[in-house]
C-alpha cells in the first residue's frame, strides 16, 4: 500500500478529514487535530529538560507512528532518535530519515529477524533488544549474512512483567554472547518499567521506580565487572523521567505520552499532587467529533464511537466543557449528556481520548491547527505497522 | 490514499501479513484470519435463515468493512446489498459495485450531505436514516442540487439510546415531510435495537425485542393510516434477528457478526441456554499472534496487544486451548499465562477477540485461510473510513 500524499488527489470527507488552508471548523469529523501551539510548546519543555539533565532523548515513536512528529521531536526537542515497537514500525522511520532507532522489544520471527538485520542498509543506526540467549545466535546469523551490524540492548523486566529478564546473572550472560557474536554489538541496557507510569500518586511512582533503578545499577555493575560498560542505559517514560534522569543510571530517556497527553496519563499527579496536564503538559491531541442527533432533549448522540478512539484506558472527556459528560459509546456513536440543552446538531466538540497510543492508531491522519486554521495534515505513517 | 492491491509491490511483513499461496504457518503476526469454510458456513446459513423465512436480508457492512466479505454474502448468503453507518463507508461499499446501500445512520454535516446525494450516480440505491424534521428540507435541497433521488428510512429509537425518534407522531411527522420533499422518497422504517443485542439470556433479549416491536407495529399503523404504507421495515442483528423475523412486522434483517463472532457475542445463549458460538455460529476471525518472550517460566508474551484489537467488550480468549489463558495487554503485548510451560517462543496462537467490528478497523487485510494455506489476501477497504 503506498501512502499518497500528493494532496490534488485526495478527497476530503473521503481520503482526508481536512486540508492545509481550511478552516478548522470544517474539519470532517471524527478526526485526530493537533494544537500545534500546544505540541511544541509540550515538545520544546521536554527537550529543555533533558538537555538540563544530561539525557539523550529518544522519544516514542509508537505513541504517534509519525514520521512528521517524530522529525518535530528532533526539531524543537533535541531528540537523538526514536524508539519503536515493531519492525515494521522501525522500517517507516528510518526510510523516513530517523537515524537512530531502537526497536524496544523482541524480534524472533525468521522474517522479522530479516528484514531488521536489513535496516542499518538504509545509513540509520539500528538497536534491537533482547530476553533470551538463543535469539542472539538467530540474530547474529541473520547480520552475517546481510553484512550489516545490529546493535543490542539486553532487556531488564524492572516491574512491568512483560519481556525482560530479572537476574543480573542473566543480563551478564546475554551481554556476553552478544560481544562475543559476529556482526552484533552489545550497546546497553534497555529498561522501561511501564506498569508505573499509570500509577495517579507521585510516590507510588516513585517506589516503583526506586526498586528499578536498584535492579539497573546492579546490573551495570556485573557487566562493569566483566569488562562490559554499557553505553547507554535507556528507559523511562512520561509518569517516570524525572526519577531516571536523577538516578546517577539511566542516560536515555523514552517518553511518549508527554507531547499530546490523554485523559488516563492526564490523571496522574506531579510532586504537589497536582494533576500533570494541569500545568506539566498540555492536551495537544483530540478527536474532533460532531453531534449527528438530538432527538432526545437530554443527550446530544456524536459521531466519534469505539472506531474513533481506543477506550481501554476509559471513556474521554469533553475538553474545556463542565457541562456536557462523554458517558458512553459504541461502534460509531457517542452518547453525551446535555442536561441544559447546551448543543445543537452540527455543533463540534473536542475529546481528549483516553489513551494516545491507540487511539492514534485508528486514525490515517493528524490535522494540525493553528489560530483556528488548518496549517497541515500529516500522514501517521506507520498506523497499522504491528508486524 | 490509494489501497494498491496490486500484489507484486507488496512487501510481506510490512504491507501485508502474507500472500496467497503462503502456508497458513508462514502468516506475519499480529494479523486477522478468517477460516474461509466457517465464513462460508455462517454465512450460507444465516442466508438459508434469511430465505426461508421471507426476509431481506441487507448484511451490516460496518462490521467488516469489506468488499469482498460483502460480495460472499450476496453470493453464497442471498444478500439484498449492506448497510453501514458512515458516508465514506457508503462510498467504498457503492464504488464497489453493491447495489443496494444503506446509511443507518444520521448525516448532517453540510459537505457529508453533499457526498451522500451524490452517491445515487454510481447507479446503486442509496437510503438514509433520519430522526429530524429539519435534516428533511437539508437532504432535499442537497439531492435537488444534484438531481439525485435519495431514498429514506425514518430511525425509530426502540431501546438503544442513541439517534432516533421515539413515538408515532414524529414518525409520521418527518415520513409525511419525507413523502412531500423534492428529490426524497419515504422507503420505510429503521428500527435496530443495538442495546440488548448482547444481553446473555434470550429471554431478557426477547423481552426487549417484544416492546421493540409493539412500537414499530404501532409506528406502521400510525403511517398505514395516513397512507404511507412502509416498503421496507429494517433492523435484526445477530443477536435477535428470530424475534424479527417472526414478527409479522419487519421484512428485512441486518445481520453482521453472525459471520465472524466474538468472545463477547459468543457468550450469548440460545433458547436452550447454549452458547450460540458452541452451535448457532462458528468463530471464523482470528487474530493470529506469536509468542515473542517466554522469560518467564509461567508467562508467555504474545504480539498481539491494544493496537491489534478493541478490549472494550474484554479481553480475547485463545481458541482450542484450554491450557493457556490471555489475561492482559498493553499497547503492542500480550500476556498469556503458562502454567504448564506449553508454549515456546515462535508458537503462533489464534485468539478470538472480543468485539469483531473494532477489531476488523485496527487492521488493514484480511488473510483468508484453507486447508492451511493462505488462500486470499482482501484488503479491509473501508478501515478507518469514519467520516
Amino acid at each position: 500500500m503506498t501512502i499518497q500524499t500528493d494532496f490534488d488527489t485526495l478527497e476530503v470527507g473521503f481520503d482526508v478529514p481536512a486540508l492545509p488552508g481550511m478552516k478548522e471548523s470544517e474539519i470532517q469529523t471524527p478526526a485526530l487535530v493537533l494544537d500545534l501551539d500546544a505540541l511544541e510548546r509540550n515538545i520544546t519543555k521536554m527537550g529543555d529538560y533533558a538537555k538540563a539533565h544530561g539525557m539523550r532523548h529518544r522519544v516514542h515513536g509508537k505513541m504517534h507512528k509519525s514520521v512528521d512528529v517524530a522529525k518535530l521531536q528532533e526539531r524543537l526537542g533535541g531528540a537523538v532518535g526514536v524508539c519503536c515497537q515493531k519492525v515494521s514500525e522501525a522500517e517507516v522511520f528510518a526510510r523516513g530519515g530517523i537515524k537512530d532507532v531502537l526497536v524496544s522489544n523482541q524480534v524472533r520471527d525468521p522474517l522479522k529477524i530479516d528484514r531488521l538485520v536489513r535496516l542499518p542498509k538504509t545509513g540509520s543506526r539500528i538497536i534491537v533488544c533482547v530476553d533470551d540467549i538463543d535469539n542472539v545466535a538467530e540474530l547474529s546469523a541473520a547480520a552475517v549474512k546481510h553484512g550489516t551490524e545490529l546493535e543490542v540492548f539486553v532487556e531488564i523486566d524492572c516491574g512491568a512483567g512483560r519481556c525482560g529478564v530479572t537476574t543480573t546473572e542473566d543480563v551478564v550472560l546475554i551481554a556476553k554472547a552478544v560481544d562475543a557474536a559476529p556482526n552484533l554489538k552489545f550497546t546497553g541496557i534497555h529498561a522501561y518499567q511501564g506498569a508505573m507510569q499509570h500509577l495517579d500518586a507521585y510516590a507510588d511512582r516513585k517506589a516503583k521506580l526506586d526498586a528499578a533503578i536498584d535492579m539497573v545499577k546492579q546490573a551495570v555493575e556485573g557487566l562493569q565487572a566483566v569488562g562490559l560498560t554499557p553505553e547507554l542505559i535507556s528507559g523511562g517514560g512520561t509518569g517516570s523521567y524525572y526519577f531516571e534522569s536523577n538516578s546517577g543510571v539511566f542516560n536515555e530517556l523514552q517518553c511518549g505520552s508527554y507531547a499530546f497527553m490523554d485523559a488516563d496519563y492526564g490523571r496522574i499527579q506531579d510532586k504537589e499532587g497536582k494533576r500533570i496536564d494541569q500545568g506539566e503538559w498540555e492536551n495537544s491531541f483530540f478527536i474532533l467529533t460532531q453531534i449527528m442527533s438530538h432527538a432526545k432533549a437530554d443527550k446530544a448522540i456524536c459521531d466519534a464511537g469505539l472506531k474513533a478512539q481506543s477506550v481501554d484506558s476509559g471513556l474521554p472527556f469533553v475538553f474545556g466543557r463542565r457541562d456536557v459528560e462523554y458517558i458512553k459509546c459504541s461502534d460509531e456513536h457517542g452518547v453525551i449528556t446535555d442536561p441544559n440543552g447546551a448543543l445543537k446538531v452540527g455543533d463540534k466538540l473536542k475529546l481528549v481520548p483516553g489513551h494516545c497510543d491507540p487511539t492514534a492508531n485508528v486514525h490515517d491522519w493528524y490535522v494540525g491547527v493553528r489560530n483556528g486554521m488548518v496549517e497541515c495534515v500529516w500522514p501517521i505513517s506507520a498506523r497499522g505497522k504491528a508486524y
